[in-house]
């Protein structure tokens, strides 16, 4: 098994704003819990080097906060610790800007950003081309976003440096953002980690 | 995007029993709605003919069976048609052996089966090779089986005509079934769905 071995990490965003709901209203959504430990655990296997939640609402904040706390530094973390070292990979923040800045103090530089999205954009890049862009990335750290409800808002995409293609299914195209990003993370990063 | 041409189908298999618990002992396990929902969604994407959830405890079979009528026949077709759409998908079986009897019903023949693990098995297959007969596997129909709690028994495993490498992550190998599920089903499919 092979490591990454050079230069600055790459990340991850879980967006819970701004994003879209049925009616393509702009909304914040709710956490699932199940999102974080599993993005969590995808984290851990592939190298990544922060999982970033990132949602506006105080009160989801601190109830991320104390999931996190109960798997980090509570009883989980005696229970279950290969939980506890997936979910220490875990931060808040309230919006994109906010993760930017954070990444920014940790390495140096800023990240340039990939969103992902479940509907083609017109500036959707390949699969291929985006793994080549993370290994030859040097020190430039990378950030690649995943949206929870109906999507990532047109916007929050065009503020992204790169917007990545769809999972191309057998004509179906609705997977949940936990097997979506799985299945990201691995054709992005499966040469980096075996 | 080129369909599947030939032959039989692939079908999944979820197992709740006989399945190991933290001790190892052999337990049933309680259903996660979630996996439902995420393996059906998963298994319409990659052209998965039929999805099983395997337990023989009557209680969990009828709330799954609840769970399914809501989305397919109930107030959630019409609320959510693609989720309809999955979850006509998915059936419930007591074993392995009804499984294999109902693919042999269906198409024929008597499925090949293939075990997948978080452990390697000394008899593990790389996911290429297993990708290759997937693809030339003309009119046999193939059962790729998934584990829940702490993994399928060694027994049950050995009775697989196949047992799949496991997911190789950056020292870090506890990924939850769902996500598990999709990078395997990527990874030995997706050449067939893009």
């Amino acid at each position: 098994m092979r490591k990454r071995e050079t230069g600055a990490g790459i990340h991850i965003a879980l967006m819970h704003y701004p994003v879209y709901d049925r009616q393509e209203r702009v909304v914040s959504t709710a956490l699932t819990t199940l999102d974080i430990h599993d993005l969590a655990r995808l984290a851990k296997t592939y190298g990544i080097k922060g999982f970033y939640i990132v949602t506006p609402l105080r009160s989801q904040q601190a109830l991320a906060n104390r999931l996190i706390a109960h798997w980090v530094t509570g009883w989980g973390a005696r229970y279950n610790p290969t939980r506890q070292e997936a979910l220490a990979l875990v931060k808040m923040a309230d919006d994109l800007e906010s993760v930017a800045q954070e990444i920014e103090r940790e390495e140096g530089q800023r990240a340039m950003t990939v969103a992902t999205a479940a509907r083609r954009h017109p500036l959707a890049r390949p699969f291929k081309e985006v793994a080549e862009l993370l290994r030859e990335k040097g020190n430039t750290p990378y950030l690649i976003l995943f949206g929870t409800g109906w999507g990532m808002t047109k916007e929050l995409i065009e503020q992204c440096n790169y917007v990545l293609e769809p999972i191309e299914g057998n004509g179906y195209n609705h997977l949940s953002v936990r097997t979506a990003a799985a299945i990201i993370l691995d054709r992005l990063l499966r040469g980096a980690v075996s």
